[in-house]
């Protein structure tokens, strides 16, 4: 049977795209969609679970097909998820805005924060650019180019031996005759070991003429969900330009997990690989847009990210990071050459990487933690960065002690009804009028309201959680709002009605999605609690409180500790440092002499697996109400909540 | 017209390969047998001079096309030379066997020597391989992968941090599991770097399980001509196998000065390059035929080579070398990925390349001088290495000068009019049988002779002379012989009759070829007068003469001596190295201290520029005689001589 349908093919044609794909009977659309380069938000990763991947059945017999052999989904009769629905005719669909990924842009931090507090370092980059009016060869000076070079770096710069890529040996004979044997090296000053000699410089560029005012670098923060990036000038020390996009990675799932098992597929490390290379280069092309920098000034390349992100770019297998006992393939990586993992750079650009410290606590926590500066103090800092994945680092600048919560999509906006990514058209801010308990809603780029993203979803529940319409159990009290429904989900909230939204649908809350933030913000907390019993140490203890990651400043730290996400300790504690990975990604490019700390950090980090924790479980299941069921950990909120 | 002769296309049958090509109407020849992969030899490199790359016309009209726009030749009727033949109509051409290459086989060395004099040198082979037992993975030890191994190195053997390549990282999850955690590391463990910090290891490669038994490396000179190379087994210091292959380049001329010519040609650069990978790679194919060792065990390949051979090899722009000042790109290469070039051993395996002095004095030079060991020596050591490019060096432990003396192609058998390299059936050594003067010869491999190899031409020349027949100006003296005749280029002696002979033709030499090679030996010697001059260096003052080279032990030292080609000093300071450049590149195979000794001589080698020295060109002229004009300085040959 199955070879008989392989003989049939359907043609489906993908709107608002009009992109057409002729495929086999019995074809996953999702899949046809991908094949298709039809980009289509599966947060889930096409388990059937997310239902992000909805699609609007414009002509096809739908009705039929997909129900083969899949259980009935509960949407609306004219949407379906392009997971769950296999091909039987020919199709023309419609990717609704909601499901479509790489038409989307992210929005951009509020406020722009430098996010760094780290103090003391040196502007000192680890590229640097040196000018050499070489003696021309004459009959009494003919010796080789290469050591005419060398010499020359020596006598000029102190510079004795320094070793050479052999693509630059390869450009020599012409580079040096083409302006008159008055050219530009580039040395890279660090060799990034893992702890030692590090300062072995390394000529990985020449260029003919005097090239010193131009030399940039890009800092890179690869995220689960989107890619940041910074253009930076090497010479003034300065940022260009930030450009953020989405990993397009999202289509193969939400989170780490997805990704890992994809990556099991026949092809699918490849794959996925591709696609993190491909929003590089579209990152990389959009920070040179509208400059006057062209691609081969960039000479160097730092980048951050989680483990799976880092090896899956570096085309590493990720299997090992999700099987017990969970060991990464590397903490420290060699500097690779950027062209050769399809990177859009100069052949001569390497890609320097954060070290990481485990499976779940990767170089972008360490980055963070970098540009924190919470390695530099005696007081004891919480570090925590908030998301799918939830990294947690306590320490200061003797011991640091490290561990990642799974926290599942909501604070993203995955496993939410109406959960979204942080873009434009996501409600954000929330608010009830006192006198009419009616809701004021706020969203990104002040858009008509398309979804509800994480720091929205945080906003809402403290809000309706002050208010009594939503229990401390985090069930709803019908009897405080006439917004209250029962829906297909049980009891929800309406936030949006159909009229005043993008989507044309309700928008609403509901008692599902509650418990899913819920049980994320719990893990956070009983991650952060588990942690800090395991070196002795009481919340209240923090100095500082250091919040980094997509929430950036968009977090309410009073409604975070509300719904008990944060300790209830002084508000002035907390600070935000935004994109702290980022943030160390710019600070190595800057100052070759932090590598040496980030590797420290790195090295000093001691990682606790909560997974297999008998004291998380206990934590994390007292911490599944709001705040906490523990009313003396959070006694500001409490006495709050008891007030109204 | 061009166009419209294009339109036209005629088809080629090469025998005995029995290859067919169709090509442009108008194509040449030579250009044809190259693209359909038949390999001719023409030691000019296709300007019609050489005359080695006859073809024979089985069917076609050949007369009619051959003679558009190129003047007539002088072969023989049914004789054509490729490289002046253009194709205008269907032919079918037989490549007789002196102008076939490919399926022809150099005479190997007749006795092996060890070639190597250097003394006090340690068994200590660059590439180390460490076996581990690693502790498993588990929960309570989580580091990563690498993390692991550099701990297991340090802990085992001491090695701290060792830099990895990357293709390693890119194992490590997989090689680590296959076998339980036991795995064999291998490193390189020098950098080789031009002056220092050569002790800088590096992990290239991780297998499962304990494969310190299987380790081995390649050795290989690149000469202009051949290829020599020899399969090392790096555990027992043992030269497994010997092979020789012709360099495929040679039909793109003899001698380095067409290689350099035909790189300006656009593709030229790549194609050479291909040619001689192609000849590595058939090389290395030779080597592991038969043996039981596999191409994954290979771990290291050592490579010496003329400054020409090596730049082309590299892709390295050869174009400089011929162009005064006479510049190299490189005194010193970093390593290589091999594969990277096209050579086909493993991934992880580096070629490392001898460093070098100049334009034509290369890295083969100084592999000879370093096996030789004169670096060691108080006393003054003359070392030659006799060829098309004649290179030589005096000195002793404290200096060392060094020149190149372009001889020409006649001591390969080029320039001569049946002239051959070394190998079977080249006339190798002739003598007179004193009754009749009637000539003896024998041949390499015993064979019924096709022509003469360079070491033949001396020992035909040095018997000639003394017996009257050829006199000290290099004329035939008629009435000496009857084998005397006047040929197409004026007078000549026969060798061999047609019917003895392989080729059907009577196999002669010229006054044209003892002029070649009178102007050959005089390059060299005149070379050797002004060098010694230049540091005040009599040639009596020589404790010993180390000849290197092709010519290896057939060269015969009292005839050498008698044509003037080596200074007339007592016999027993003679030494023959053989292949001086292949023996450096196995002792640096076995003795990884050696390359700081390599470095050394190079950086103490002075280069004297030759061609633009006056004092050159009037001893070259001086040297124009058979032995020489200045009798004072041949005495025993004169003495000989006159006895006569």
């Amino acid at each position: 049977l199955s070879e008989f349908r392989k003989a049939i093919k359907h043609k489906v044609r993908f709107l608002p795209d009009n992109v057409e794909i002729i495929v086999d009977r019995g074809t996953n659309l999702l899949s046809a969609a991908m094949a298709a380069g039809v980009h289509i938000n599966a947060s889930c990763g096409g388990m059937g679970v997310c239902k992000t991947c909805k699609i609007d059945v414009v002509s096809g017999n739908l009705e039929k097909s997909h129900r083969e052999n899949v259980p009935e989904t509960v949407l609306k009769p004219e949407f379906h998820q392009a997971c769950r629905t296999q091909i039987y005719s020919d199709l023309v669909v419609t990717v609704p805005v909601e499901s479509r990924l790489d038409k989307a842009v992210p929005a951009e931090e509020k406020k722009k924060t430098s996010g760094v507090s780290l103090s003391g370092w040196k502007f000192n980059p680890p590229i640097k650019k040196y000018y050499l009016e070489l003696p021309p060869a004459t009959g009494d000076d003919n010796v080789s180019d290469f050591f005419r070079l060398r010499r020359e770096l020596k006598k000029a710069f102190d510079l004795a031996d320094v070793p050479i890529d052999f693509t630059v040996v390869r450009k020599l004979p012409e580079t040096l005759r083409k302006k008159d044997w008055k050219v530009t090296t580039t040395i890279i000053l660090t060799s990034a070991r893992p702890s030692k000699n590090n300062n072995i410089p390394r000529i990985i560029n020449i260029e003919p003429g005097d090239t010193r005012s131009r030399n940039h670098a890009l800092a890179v923060d690869i995220g689960t969900t989107t890619i940041c990036a910074q253009l930076l000038d090497l010479n003034r020390g300065k940022i260009v330009k930030d450009s953020i996009v989405f990993n397009k990675q999202i289509s193969y799932g939400s989170d780490v997990i997805s990704r890992i098992n994809h990556c099991q597929q026949p092809g699918g490390l490849e794959k996925l690989q591709e696609l993190v290379v491909s929003s590089l280069n579209d990152i990389i092309h959009n920070l040179l847009g509208n400059t006057d920098i062209h691609i081969e000034e960039i000479n160097f390349m730092m980048l951050a990210g989680n483990t799976t992100m880092t090896q899956i770019l570096m085309g590493l297998e990720p299997k090992y990071l999700r099987l017990a006992p969970y060991t990464p393939v590397a903490d420290f990586l060699p500097p690779v050459k950027a062209a050769s993992l399809g990177i859009a750079v100069p052949d001569h650009v390497y890609v320097y990487t954060f070290p990481s410290v485990s499976s779940y606590v990767g170089g972008d926590i360490v980055s963070g933690v970098l540009s924190s500066g919470m390695h530099q103090k005696k007081k004891i800092t919480f570090y925590m960065d908030i998301g799918t994945n939830g990294e947690i680092v306590i320490g200061n600048s003797e011991w640091m002690v490290t561990a990642s919560c799974s926290a599942g999509p909501a604070f993203e906006g995955g496993g939410i009804k109406f959960g979204m990514v942080a873009m434009n058209g996501a409600i954000q801010d929330f608010s009830l009028t006192p006198a009419t308990l009616e809701p004021r809603i706020e969203t990104i780029g002040r858009e008509r309201p398309r979804g509800i993203c994480g720091s929205g979803l945080i906003n809402i529940i403290a809000e309706l959680l002050e208010a009594g319409v939503i229990g401390q159990d985090g069930k709803f009290n019908s009897s405080k709002s006439k917004r209250i429904r029962e829906g297909l989900d049980g009891n929800e909230y309406v936030l949006a009605w159909a009229a005043e939204t993008q989507i044309g649908q309700d928008i609403v809350i509901t008692e599902v999605d509650i418990d899913n933030l819920i049980r994320a913000k719990a893990a956070m907390y009983a991650g952060c609690h588990t942690l800090s019993r395991s070196v002795n140490v009481d919340c209240s203890e923090f100095a500082q409180v250091i919040i980094a990651g997509n929430f950036g400043n968009s977090l309410n730290i009073e409604k975070a500790i509300t719904i008990g996400l944060l300790p209830d300790i002084p508000r002035d504690r907390f600070t935000f440092i935004g994109n702290g990975s980022l943030s160390g990604t710019r600070l190595l490019s800057f100052s070759s002499g932090l590598f040496d700390s980030a590797n420290k950090i790195a090295r000093m980090m001691t990682n606790i697996e909560l997974s297999e924790n008998n004291d998380f479980s206990s934590n994390y299941i007292a911490a599944l109400f709001l705040p906490h069921t523990d009313e003396k950990a959070f006694p500001s909120i409490n006495a709050k909540l008891r007030k109204n």
